[in-house]
């Protein structure tokens, strides 16, 4: 059987094909305590201002600032409390010379006030009578109304992830449902006879499918919705028939094995009877050279490397941007960080390579070391990395104690990162 | 009313004093797809070796290295194919003298065989016969049964945080249950009279309850179960049996607002009526100098500021490593960087602040800047924040181009990073 002839390209001019599709994704409406990680779908304005009204940052008395021009050690000025207010509530009264009122955090600063003194800096007497030694000017202490966020402010931006900081401020202008976008459902299809279930003892030539359920784990931190579809044996006809139903009901496929050049794998041939439009069939990287994506009908099909590093790198480094360009985001690459490289790669390498490696901080530089094996069939090591280090291909190798790209798993992306990895290698 | 007189004590030491106590969590049973976020309650295995068996990690042919030991390109050795296996598939016969079988990725090594030379590196020829034209080593391109990991080694430890990379291990040794910690569950009780529900209409002196929300997403982040047990009204009796009635039926509890030392704020009372044991109830730190926390019948209750950035960092710096490490986990705290200032903090001050901000990688170093009005009562800051920024409190401000310790909102946190604090200082 002839071996295909494939066209290899940069990881870069990969990401870039995948970059221009997007999902159409619909709005829906979750309640504020299910939104967390979704993606806004539209832009949140306030509803007021923030703070709503003229309010005390702090516990202590509403007076006229005037009223302690001459206030000192010495000569400590004496005022009359006429009221008392706690937060929630509001005084009725006005503040007169030589008056104040009793007032807690958050309070509304009442009529006449023009400025709160700290309770730990006032001496009460009695018969309501407090003293004061030292000068206070117009406006100390007040939160004044608006000043955080005027109303009508776009307070988020469509394509905002929701975590804390947002809830807090979803909730702090009334949104008790958030309209999201619907997550993108993906399915996911394992290819290869050699396959069993995770609950299946292993046999002779046999492994489990671990590439479905880590994918899916992928997917789910991205923002999107996973669906394993099971596994599709090395048969033609019912890995065509399997990929068309999976690509019917999800809103993008990842197969996983089946692009290698062997000769039990038909996804080029799938590509082609399906009239899919080829994207990349060959990337310069390892692992996952021959990771492969193609448009059908509108929505994308990612074939995946069957070996568990080249399957994650390639679902961080080419499905993540599709799906989270779907939703909105900005950041839609991993997180990019140069780092100083731990390790020594004196042999050249024509692709570039992705690292399973941890970056630790160190005083101010962030040191990329690899982890375990770094085989690419070794999944051990996956579940210590914290950071794919970028080593792109070249001439020469790679000294320790070079300037690399590293690629954070955790945290919140980053756009374009690779122009920094480019200047890596000059 | 007279103010009570509360001890002052450094955030460090407040962390120390909470890091004594750990809830006991029972282990449940998740399956493989629901384990996501979640921690392993015991230590897991390699329930086999991996590979489990010679395999090839490419596509090729399955040889006898010896039998290439005189090729060249001007001597190529020729070898008979005598049989073609894919992945899951084993071969029966036996390679003797000058034969070869053809391989997939991920097959088993056939008996006889002791290298696999790639695909590309062959030239077939008609009636079986490949043509190889370098010498192959003994072992080249094998993957050897168990040089990833040997059978019996303990391949992830007990309060592992399940992601992508652990999923993938798991699956792979045939876990498709996990045992885990069951999620602490985390009651959250607003108090409050000034405090509306999230979908009631603003009213002057009232804000909504943003803190409840901000918690709960908070805590689902680090792995906890978040109740939010609605509002107590600043009334003495009915906090005290809220309190108690949350204590119940949760394994900690979070309380926002009523620990400043205003006249309507009763938690140091209640704690005293309790019987519970203060921990500490006054932090030299801004914001959120009035955090406190108290140990009721084994089980921690939170005081933490009624305001949003206090609220936030509270949680962050005391409850995240209570509940941490109540999950096994290793690292409990925020993860820590060293950055570099980027603003004037000429002011001194005697308190720990921690300056809502985003830490950005430029070049190899960190650069933490202030987010917002970083105003403690300001939300809008904390839905842009990715860092905290620690400026120890002092005699003297804080220049631009400082080292400081920023601490991370996301990613996989760290060990005691506060020794790092205090040398940013000196």
């Amino acid at each position: 059987m002839p071996i295909e002839k494939r066209e290899i390209i940069q990881v870069w001019d990969a990401v870039k094909k995948v970059l221009k599709y997007q999902l159409k994704l619909p709005l829906e409406s979750v309640t504020l305590e299910e939104s967390d990680g979704r993606y806004l779908g539209e832009n949140v304005l306030a509803t007021h201002d923030v703070p709503p009204f003229d309010r005390s940052p702090y516990d202590g008395f509403a007076i006229r600032a005037e009223d302690t021009a001459g206030a000192s050690r010495d000569e400590p000025v004496e005022l009359n409390v006429i009221d008392s207010i706690g937060a929630g509530h509001v005084s009725e009264k006005e503040i007169k010379q030589n008056e104040a009122v009793r007032i807690m955090t958050g309070a509304a600063i009442p009529k006449g006030a023009n400025a709160v003194i700290m309770l730990e800096l006032v001496s009460e007497k009695e018969n309501n009578i407090i003293s004061i030694s030292r000068k206070v000017e117009a406006g100390d202490n007040i939160s004044v109304q608006g000043e955080d966020t005027p109303e009508g402010t776009t307070i988020l931006k469509k394509g905002t992830r929701i975590h804390a900081g947002v809830t807090a401020v979803l909730a702090t202008f009334g949104y008790h449902t958030v309209k999201v976008f619907k997550k993108p459902v993906v399915g996911i299809l394992a290819t290869g006879t050699e396959l069993l279930d995770v609950d299946e003892d292993l046999v002779p030539g046999k492994i489990r499918n671990s590439n479905a359920y880590m994918i899916a784990s992928q997917i789910k931190k991205m923002g999107g919705e996973p669906q394993i579809l099971g596994k599709l044996p090395d048969d033609f006809d019912e890995t065509y028939a399997g990929i068309l139903k999976a690509m019917e009901k999800t809103d993008l496929v990842i197969t996983t094995g089946g692009v290698s050049v062997g000769d039990f794998d038909h996804l080029p041939a799938i590509y082609k009877k399906m009239g899919a439009d080829l994207l990349f069939n060959k990337i310069a990287m390892r692992p996952g050279s021959v990771t492969s994506a193609a448009v059908f009908e509108g929505k994308l099909l990612f074939g995946l490397s069957g070996n568990p590093s080249a399957c994650f790198v390639g679902c961080e480094l080419f499905v993540r941007p599709y799906l989270l360009g779907s939703l909105n985001a900005q950041k839609v690459h991993l997180g990019a960080v140069t780092s100083i490289l731990q390790k020594d790669y004196p042999k050249p390498n024509p692709f570039t390579r992705f690292v399973r490696g941890r970056v630790e901080w160190n005083a101010t530089a962030a040191a990329a070391s690899p982890v375990g094996l770094d085989k690419s069939g070794s999944v051990s090591s996956l579940s210590e990395a914290n950071a794919l280090i970028v080593l792109p291909g070249g001439t020469r190798g790679w000294e320790k104690g070079s300037q690399v790209m590293t690629l954070l798993l955790d945290g919140e992306g980053s756009v374009w990162p690779w122009d920094q990895a480019l200047k890596s290698r000059s």
